[in-house]
């Protein structure tokens, strides 16, 4: 690659564009690791991107109808970085752009969301970014349908590598975006053949062009430093009448002595040859330092949307007070003022007629309430619809025809559903649930956890979770995956043990605005054990007293969802031998955890024996059953110590002992 | 589709296809559960594979030549448990059958590795037999380069459904095969257009054809219900240059009154539309009977295969006596008998000039010393080869022109990754490792879960294990992930803190034969702690007193990996005021949990205060700071509870407090 040539041909651009590539440069040098090739690779692409078609405001960097930026090989953060600074996002200063990588400093290692406005996703897991763009560009679709194109109307562009093209997640986000021709949605590819081991052909052969082309995308080209055929290329791609990608050709670390090379990957940290590419990039100046007049240009960009943004708030207070306030409300991602109500009706109706049912059921039965009332829910399941019971009558489907429907065959894709769902959260506007089996929790997993690193509400009704699923087997059967999810940071776990429990987790679930959420709901039936009605929320305290002891309380029995049943019936046989015991109900750890100390010693006083009742492993359940500091009392555990098998449910409680007779002969041992 | 028709055409195929349908309708019916419609479907395909390509042995279900066949779409079971009941299989009989999915069978409700001979892998879980076929394949390719055509020379078999090429993983399979031109792998996918929610087009448009050719397969089509037409198209697939895909067009349900259904996916179980079907088939007699010609013909599949394993018995002898003893070896997945010798040498060597290493660089020295004595390893990475240290000078690459090369280029795919080295564990004669870094175990989960149920003694090397990783940030960061392989039944963890400790758990895990294990290794340099030699294997014990308290006991730190130097040093502390103090080092929560409870006590007494530190959360920690029934001590936790962040590790440890001061002031503010 001649860097003269390019300079020569378009000095403007090149500069400005080098702009991107000396402060990776400086910055990657200063914090003496992250990744240089990407950013300098790229930057052209992007700088064609950002002056030409991106619709954005750094002034309004949370404004709801600016273009969203992707970067999904989020290793090249300096690309992000350099773009915020260059183009004045308040809060990227050249301070931050210098404190690269540092304690303290927005400008992370990888682009974080909530660190620094402008970054619209956390990437760094490989394929997340491509993936949540499809969630972006559906609530798009879906909002600009509801809401009408005058207050939402725009595009999601995304910057993505080979690495994100090789994670299996990508192939999902492509299917779900080609089945849904998601036009709006345009993939940058930056093809520039390396990876970390090596040449992309060390490890695939694959024509993305024609694997795009195969799941319904419209494919394109371009020369990656050649700023007149980006601008062509992105054109086209907007055009197009699915979604569009555009295959990029670039030369990583462009004009380093690494360049075409995976050590251009990494981080280039040597003084000599740093300064050897600024040289051939003609880029005066000391480190941290751009031109003037190279500053100006950039910050210039940001009136074209100044305008459009102006122009934007001007069509939206068209619209009623009630509807402004109603659109306020689900960008801010609060939960709908009907909702209580409508949770306390389904609560005292399953009081008046209490049935036996699956808290999968009782889920539908709380969504038809409440999908009425919240109409920014946005419902799906990965292709379990029957099963997960997420579908109510009131959604309609979303679909090409008819993209205000708010219900998704997401196909059998539980990891690319998980992190669209993230992408609908991020884009706001609408609030995303929807269904797997509890044990395929594992597919999702990457997204789920990114979901409560970004802090996102997504709610995931996760149902046949235990062996109480009975006849499909231990490949069906959830074990580990309630402490799994318990084990990651901010995130709540909800088990709930009959209808009215389901209605307060939902509940909750519904009014988080900064935590996911996992429902773990039963395909059994089961009994109701809430029998009166209180308009209060026993759940919100995570744990509470359901049954208290006759007398003298020597046993307390702990349990969640289709286990609270068993405690209940261990209760009856232990108290009619005269021995005093306390139900407590805990359907999220997370929540009694978060109580002060004195309600968590009134709900789990010292001294009465303890036995935590659960069908997953006891991974988890120490804390509640020894006290945090020990000593708390003398405790057991009734749950599962390896995998399930494959039997009728009522069978399998049996066989792995997870029963009231269990419970009972391990709280009198413990007396 | 004209069922008459069908019949009238290949009369005696028909019969014996619908052999497979009859007993799928009548196990679904007994059972009230299970998928019927696929095993119908994909019956004829089956038939013409099993009856005129598959080499196999009903007598000899183990024989390392046979060809593998995988149902990748495990609901489908009863399709591979009539087959195995057909031809004979030995632990398959008619009352198994008749007991499909209830407690004790073998025939659970998806197929387990295991349970039943003929069963290759464990499936349900969508996408994992196509990917664990990868793993199969490249472990024919690279044992018939090393050991000769005379010994291993057979093909790999896969039934898929849409569910399994919807998954992510599918695509990462694809490449990784398509990439090393597997030819010996053979995909016939259910292309039936159903899904549970409906038409496949609901959630899909992709061609798959120019999905799999866009990676370098070759592809063809059949009629699936016509035997002619597929046996031209598998005839036609084990003579292509690549892996081959043969779309097979069929109708789920097929005769049946849910025929091209969604409902016809699930379990038909009507009796009255039961009968119907068998009517229209022609089929004679009552549930679970199969004319005594059908089950002959079926019987007699057996004696080619049969024959076939005769010669190869006899090719096999012509191998040297050592060779055979070797053979036999690998494929029993017995360690080698010089393991022990070398990682003897290499603890004693580490002792001897003992030096600040990272463990993921130790991991390198070790298996430098293993992968020579050893020779059946077979290693790669996720494209992090140069930090996961898992390449030795030794192992040459796998590549399609070097099939006995050792060493794998994965590409970015850790789930792909994981599933293939299930695969090659399950074929046997090799013995898989991989890494990926530690935060990546989340992409990976699917396979390594079924690594555990499996029984599979993969090994996964996950580097980069805490926050010691540094600016890459909280989203490569593990900080739930030892929490989640310690909560998986049948995993192994170990987080070994030096050299010496690493060898040790290498030769650990190199030395099961039932369960895999996750080596949890540091990014950063650590200090020896291990500093006079021993031959005994002392982490095989799970922990173990690494220092003990001068006087009197009133202190024991209990940490793992890198945070058993700031155990050591928040001991000198403690042990310079005076306070006896013990250090615990706990590699493996798991072995230390299988000892007997007198070794339990003895590293652990009842007395003193516990505190533990490790870099992550608290979660799995309870037991050995509490006791299992509580009242063993007062305790406490150095460790995280929340993500990361980005910055420097020397940083990260003091601003989350995971310092030797922390664990002095905790064990003191509990004296």
């Amino acid at each position: 690659m001649e860097i003269a040539a390019l300079r020569a041909r378009h000095p403007d651009h090149w500069m400005r564009a080098t702009a991107i590539r000396a402060l990776t440069l400086d910055a990657v040098a200063a914090a003496n690791s992250g990744h240089s090739g990407m950013p300098m690779g790229m930057a052209d692409v992007a700088t064609v991107l950002f002056s030409k078609h991106l619709k954005f405001d750094p002034k309004a960097p949370r404004w709801p109808d600016r273009d969203r930026f992707i970067l999904s090989a989020g290793h090249g953060s300096m690309l992000i970085y350099s773009l915020l600074y260059l183009t004045g996002y308040q809060d990227v200063t050249l301070d931050q752009i210098k404190n690269f990588r540092q304690w303290g400093a927005i400008t992370a290692g990888h682009p974080e969301y909530g660190h620094v406005a402008g970054v619209e996703t956390t990437t760094g897991p490989l394929g997340q970014g491509i993936s949540n763009a499809v969630g972006f560009a559906m609530a798009e679709e879906h909002l600009r349908a509801r809401w009408g194109a005058k207050v939402q109307d725009h595009y999601t562009y995304v910057i993505a590598g080979d690495g994100c093209l090789m994670e299996g997640v990508s192939q999902e986000a492509i299917g779900i975006a080609g089945r849904h021709k998601l036009s709006r949605l345009i993939v940058l590819w930056d093809n520039n053949d390396i990876t970390i081991d090596g040449k992309v052909s060390l490890s695939d052969v694959t024509d993305q062009k024609a694997r795009f082309a195969a799941s319904g995308w419209d494919v394109f080209e371009c020369d990656g430093h050649d700023p007149d055929d980006i601008d062509r290329a992105i054109t086209a791609a907007k055009a197009s009448a699915g979604p569009a990608m555009i295959a990029c050709k670039t030369h990583i670390a462009i004009g380093h002595a690494a360049q075409d090379t995976s050590k251009g990957h990494g981080a280039l940290t040597d003084k000599t040859q740093l300064q050897a590419a600024k040289d051939a990039y003609g880029w005066p100046g000391a480190a941290f330092e751009v031109p003037k007049d190279v500053k100006a240009w950039w910050e210039s960009l940001g009136a074209k949307g100044a305008k459009a943004r102006a122009d934007w708030e001007i069509r939206l207070a068209t619209l009623s007070a009630a509807k402004q306030a109603e659109f306020a409300r689900i960008f801010a991602g609060e939960p709908a003022p009907k909702l209580g109500a409508a949770i306390r009706a389904v609560k005292k109706a399953a009081v008046e007629a209490p049935a036996k049912l699956a808290t999968r059921s009782a889920s539908e039965k709380v969504l038809a309430a409440v999908n009425p009332v919240m109409t920014e829910t946005f419902a799906g399941s990965a292709d379990l619809t029957g099963s997960n019971n997420t579908k109510t009558s009131d959604l309609g489907m979303f679909d090409v025809s008819s993209r205000g429907g708010r219900y998704m065959y997401w196909g059998i894709r539980e990891h690319g559903m998980a992190a669209a769902m993230n992408g609908m959260a991020l884009h706001g506007g609408v609030r995303p649930y929807s269904g797997t089996f509890m044990a395929f929790t594992d597919y999702a997993r990457p997204s789920m956890r990114l979901s409560a690193l970004m802090g996102l509400p997504v709610v995931y009704v996760m149902t046949h979770d235990s062996i109480g699923l009975g006849e499909d087997g231990p490949t069906h059967q959830p074990v580990e995956h309630l402490a799994i999810s318990r084990a990651t940071p901010n995130t709540l776990v909800f088990r709930p043990a009959d209808l009215v429990e389901v209605a307060e987790c939902w509940e909750l679930a519904l009014s988080q605005t900064g935590t996911p959420s996992v429902l773990a709901l039963s395909r059994q039936n089961l009994a109701a054990v809430r029998t009166a009605h209180t308009n209060q929320n026993l759940s919100a305290k995570g744990a509470y007293v359901l049954a208290e002891a006759t007398g003298k309380r020597r046993v307390i029995l702990i349990a969640t969802g289709s286990e609270v049943e068993i405690a209940l019936k261990a209760r009856e046989a232990l108290e009619a031998e005269g021995i005093g015991t306390r139900v407590v109900s805990m359907p999220s750890m997370e929540l009694f955890a978060a109580q002060d100390e004195a309600y968590r010693k009134k709900v789990l006083p010292a001294g009465p024996v303890r036995v935590a009742i659960e069908a997953g492993v006891r991974q988890g359940w120490d804390r509640w059953l020894l006290g945090e500091r020990g000593r708390d009392g003398k405790a057991d555990f009734v749950g599962m110590s390896s995998f399930g098998a494959s039997a009728p449910y009522e069978r399998l409680y049996k066989e792995f002992g997870i029963t009231a007779e269990a419970a009972v002969a391990k709280a009198k041992a413990l007396l």
